[in-house]
């Protein structure tokens, strides 16, 4: 499997490069974003994988996050993929909340969307697999996204255990089942029957755990998603409901904005780069 | 005068605004934005001004080089203008590197810039005016820019003595008369006489300057601009010509963009709060 650096800039005193390679998996060119800090010209490291939302790229986190600051003072690696696979040949729709820009982080199984959409299978297996064969990145792993990107990390963290040291979000679809976005998406992607629904439904998923996971939400009061799309209450009930912990917090006056991110993803990244010690 | 607020967002205990207004020196609509940090709901705050690079609008700073975290750790306002006048009556050109994007802070005396050109005028007298009437900041004022705005940074101080206490710039065009991006623009907004360029030039600002200024530069030494258009290697030659402090810092690596700026900006920040105190 060749991987093709495309970017590739000095940043607190390592490198955020980016780079192009061929998806098996998605049946997809894909890039992918990596920030190397300067420990890693020493010794392998630890990854915190970090999932976008809606209407991102790989770019949007490297460059309003302000993230590399944090993992070049903990040593950990950062990577950031993309959010759904891309080319001419791959399923769209109208709307920036299917198809491109929007894979929800897992596997379809209903047409047009199954032959590309698998977005799972390459943030667990594929990705992790390539990262940790071709750069200074050992297999001890920790997730985070923001909003569509909070729902894949932990909805992906809970699906796989002991995969996954720590899991964290920022203003995360806790419930897709129970949301437009999420319901909008999951009928396209896995069909009518909402049986299926639930392996991908982070509340659902809670509920059946069978290992605690560090888990760590942020949630802005004035995020304009928050109580139509986001509740995070429901998480916060099911965890209670079967003694799960749960860090929750939440921000006064803060919206849905990188500014949100940029604010506190800095105690994310002290936060898991103790669980990957 | 009316200030319209047009953004407004939570970011590290403050707020991140932009606000638009009608500038009268520019006969332009233009957005300007503002940093507030947490402290600015007790007192009057000193501010940091800066001016961005070629191609940018107020945006660019706010959304890519992590300043606020340390703008709110230190009590300093962040103030990012825009690069040029704007609107559909504001003459421009083709090419990235002249009109609307590339107004080159100074004020055009040639057709058809001269109308709305005047960007010096602007970002030295009505901006500040208004934010020192309108929002919670006081007149101590510093400023620092990237590239075209590096340019902007150190020849407005060393042209308004007293008026800024200290001035930095990442990977300046410090000699814009040597160099072509400086050469077009100041052949086109200044017209063909040399000798009219000089009050617009750091290097020779630098030469007739009454008063010493602290100046600080960084510079990537991987910046694809380095050798043709930026030269820093002027400027040290120009300070050391004259005995004007200058504290040149050469990055190894460190290329033109904002991963740069992150990079350094922290430091940059806490520079200007000591001189800002």
């Amino acid at each position: 499997m060749s991987l093709e650096r495309i970017e590739h800039r000095a940043c607190f005193g390592g490198w955020q490069d980016v780079y192009r390679h061929r998806s098996t998996v998605l049946d997809s060119t894909m890039n992918f974003a990596v920030y190397l800090p300067p420990q890693a010209a020493q010794s392998r490291l630890p990854v915190l994988y970090w999932l976008s939302g809606l209407t991102c790229n790989e770019q949007n986190f490297i460059t309003k996050a302000g993230a590399q600051r944090y993992a070049a003072e903990h040593g950990v690696i950062l990577v950031a993929p993309d959010t759904s696979p891309r080319g001419d040949d791959v399923a769209d729709a109208e709307g920036y909340d299917l198809g491109k820009g929007a894979g929800f982080y897992l596997n379809a199984t209903q047409a047009p969307w199954a032959s590309h959409y698998r977005m799972h299978d390459y943030i667990v297996d594929e990705l992790p697999a390539l990262i940790e064969a071709e750069l200074a990145a050992s297999d001890v792993r920790a997730i985070s996204g923001h909003s569509m990107g909070g729902h894949g990390a932990l909805s992906i963290a809970l699906r796989n255990p002991g995969r996954y040291r720590s899991a964290s979000a920022f203003s995360p679809i806790v419930a897709p089942s129970q949301v437009p976005w999420g319901q909008k998406a999951f009928t396209a992607y896995l069909g009518e029957d909402r049986q299926a629904w639930k392996a991908w439904d982070t509340v659902e998923l809670i509920a059946s755990a069978r290992e605690h996971l560090p888990l760590r939400v942020d949630q802005g009061e004035a995020d304009e998603f928050l109580r139509e799309q986001l509740r995070p209450e429901l998480l916060q009930a099911a965890c209670e409901r079967v003694g799960h912990p749960l860090d929750l917090r939440l921000h006064a006056g803060y919206d849905h904005s990188y500014y949100f991110i940029a604010s506190f993803i800095g105690e994310h990244v002290a936060w898991h780069a103790q669980h990957l010690r």
